[in-house]
């Protein structure tokens, strides 16, 4: 596969929502979505349930998904007592957000940079207790870090300080995220390529895209351009930060996993069946506005993903 | 100005909806639409009023444009006769649409290639009778150049070709024009190498995008990024053809000039005029959707313009 479309629309998209999705609906959802070609879903994340109730089920949602051969489980945590649920859970994945914008990270996880870190610190050791044929892979995503909706704009030095302290925090690497869809493709690029400068390109694979603005997919065509390999997006674009203020909606699978067949890169997805899965996520969630153009206006006639990837064009 | 915004809204938006809107309204809209900082709309098309009745005012919208100081008024002609009444009517510059694919030039022209060909031949001899000064530039648009809603794919090859075609039948340059909605960033920066390379930079400097499959911004970034200047838009995504089907929605203005202008490009627009444009817009055309990111999520906290754009990244 050479673009991992990270499905995060049972995470990011359901806990934006009101209502509560019935754990069945997110297990035929996450399995339809499965089903599609999609290696990588965030399932859901280990806040208590008094915060988000509709990702109470986090756990029975993990088990239900390690049953899916080849799927990467991923979960949100955002300190150590969620980790310790998702380890036990059994998810391959932890992501832990640590806001660029220190006024965001208090908002979000009532928590300073330090405290945040001290998080990673112990979710680490956490880790390494366990045998390595049992550790989960863990990301720290720098939310915000195209701006903020409350403190504005975002330095690019505190984007890669932050990056570097969650490294030596433990995480086995960072993520970028434009957590209020603030960023452009100028934004992108260089910020991937100060990361790689500064911290080695082993640290950064991942892109975590809003639309608020209508730029999410031209951010993701640059991000993917300069080598990203993972880009986060939900099913109909649902999702947003309920802490920040106007920053609703990821970017849409559908419409992404088209951008990136069309130019011949190989997602895995099938069509056909992600299709199906947005009928039952539709079905899940009557009356809930789903996105996307693709969706709308189908294939292109005669549509056939480019064979390869030109090599001076990439 | 580093990208000039092309305006489309008043001609190709407006001949895809079915009501009239009132001569009065034009020239409110489009006064809006320059003062927000737009130095070129396509204000209409010289077509038959039986066949595009929402268009037949266009001599008047001509004449009241040609008042605005620094505006280039464009419009759309399909033949001769429609030239004829552009010069008549004191047009800056003339677009001729030439469908790459040869079935939709006989839905939307009723032409094949070569009677277009012909059209051109006779405009360009129209052109050169008039003294230099009162000459209008003349595009030769090749519409459908990514493929199309009737033949499906179309061969680059083919795009190469007419383009030349067009050129030496009297245009002053062509465009690429994505009619259907089907281009992806890589086709984009292949055809414009391609054609840059055979035909001369000085051939091509605009493109006009739909964002039907919701990959125009991509589009327009790698457009951009490959060295275009100038980018067709309309105003809230309004547009589309009334003969290809399922090709609905320009690239919208607005979420086109914020992503060139967080980019660090100078488009001239100015954001709060831009809105009260849209808000004429809305008042013309009530019920009407518009569409567009920017608008409802307004610019970012703090939002300032790239100083200049990187030169290692541009």
């Amino acid at each position: 596969m050479d673009i991992e479309i990270s499905e995060v629309g049972p995470r990011d998209g359901l806990q934006s929502i009101n209502r509560i999705m019935a754990t069945a609906d997110k297990k035929r959802w996450i399995g339809a979505l499965a089903a599609a070609g999609l290696r990588e879903i965030e399932v859901g994340s280990f806040v208590p349930a008094k915060v988000l109730p509709q990702l109470a089920d986090t756990a029975e949602v993990v088990a239900f998904a390690r049953t899916i051969p080849g799927l990467t489980v991923a979960v949100l945590v955002p300190n150590l007592r969620g980790a310790q649920a998702a380890v036990a859970a059994g998810a391959h994945k932890l992501t832990i957000p640590l806001s660029v914008s220190e006024t965001h990270s208090l908002k979000n996880l009532r928590r300073t940079h330090q405290q945040v870190l001290e998080e990673v610190r112990g979710i680490r050791a956490l880790l390494n207790e366990l045998p390595p044929q049992q550790r989960p892979s863990f990301e720290g995503s720098l939310s915000t870090c195209f701006g903020c909706t409350l403190e504005g704009p975002v330095a690019e030095d505190a984007v890669l300080r932050l990056g570097e302290s969650l490294m030596e925090a433990g995480c086995d690497e960072i993520g970028l995220s434009d957590t209020t869809g603030y960023g452009n493709p100028l934004q992108v690029r260089r910020m991937i390529r100060r990361i790689w400068e500064s911290l080695g390109r082993e640290t950064l694979h991942g892109i975590h895209l809003h639309n608020t603005r209508g730029q999410g997919l031209a951010n993701a065509l640059a991000a993917i351009e300069e080598g990203i390999t993972t880009v986060d997006a939900s099913m109909g674009g649902i999702g947003g930060c309920p802490f920040a203020p106007g920053a609703s909606g990821n970017i849409v699978t559908e419409d992404l996993a088209f951008l990136l067949e069309a130019m011949g890169y190989r997602t895995g997805v099938d069509f056909e069946r992600l299709m199906a899965a947005r009928e039952i996520l539709a079905a899940a969630l009557p009356g809930e506005p789903l996105y996307g153009f693709v969706p709308d206006a189908g294939l292109p006639k005669g549509f056939q993903r480019a064979a390869s990837i030109q090599p001076e064009i990439a």
